[in-house]
């Protein structure tokens, strides 16, 4: 691979980090109250099988990021980092998808379930959230061209030889 | 590409086209209704944003899984149904987990939301969902081994040259 290719491959690399870092510290981070009837209701992402998963699998791809970028220089990984690419951003996109199917029922309810938005009561959860989901969202979609650019670096070799 | 490899695939398509048929169709064709104070709540997939996008991502995977057999055989495709395979997986994963993340909430609740679960009410409505979302989980899956098995296939003559 050329020095340009792969300090691109880097700088990708580093963006998807930094997103996923965000991703998982205002999640992590984000907490807020509302009283109602004199009791106090305390919002978090713990409280959210959904929200778990998504810190979960964020975390997951930031450390298979970090790894990557240290050892991409001694080449080990050969074309098994394309597999391993290829899980992450399928991890990536079902954690962005199941966290944001949860959170547009926290903005607008779901009245023939009966469930009513929560997002009146604790705003700043809700913003909190959405930048985290901001943030997923750009992982996701970092990996997903990361992926489309290492899979055509490799298809591209094959095409040259059959022409 | 070998024939036994290209009959592998193509059973492979026909097994991932099954399952996204019966998650379509049954998704589509479930209601239940439960009677409340007199009043009769109506249960359908439309109701819900994750299921609808659940619906139609596994009907756009479906169409595409019969373009491909059809059009495989004379490989005038090329590589590029990586790439298309690929964009499928990433839709299948995602749809699944928005689909499964409401699907939590409808029988276990959130009660820090105050979200209370559904299917008491309509357990009809609950098993077929059940049923689509096993189908649209098995889709998923296929479309993961097709995609490694694809790359194996692509990425194993290089290894060859290398070596």
């Amino acid at each position: 691979m050329g020095k340009i290719k792969k300090a691109f491959t880097i700088v990708l690399r580093l963006l998807a980090l930094a997103a996923t870092v965000v991703a998982v510290v205002i999640m992590v981070d984000t907490h807020d109250s509302a009283k109602v009837l004199n009791l106090t209701f305390t919002a978090k992402y713990s409280n959210t099988p959904a929200f778990k998963y998504f810190v979960i699998a964020e975390a997951i791809a930031g450390v298979y990021t970090v790894i990557v970028i240290f050892l991409s220089s001694k080449s080990i990984f050969g074309h098994s980092v394309i597999i391993m690419d290829m899980v992450t951003t399928v991890l990536l996109a079902s954690s962005i998808s199941a966290a944001l199917a949860i959170a547009q029922v926290g903005k607008k309810g779901n009245s023939h379930a009966g469930w009513l938005p929560v997002c009146g009561q604790v705003p700043h959860f809700c913003d909190q959230v959405t930048i985290s989901l901001v943030a997923g969202f750009a992982a996701a979609v970092i990996y997903f061209l990361l992926l489309l650019y290492s899979l055509h670096a490799v298809l591209s070799p094959i095409f040259t030889v059959n022409h």
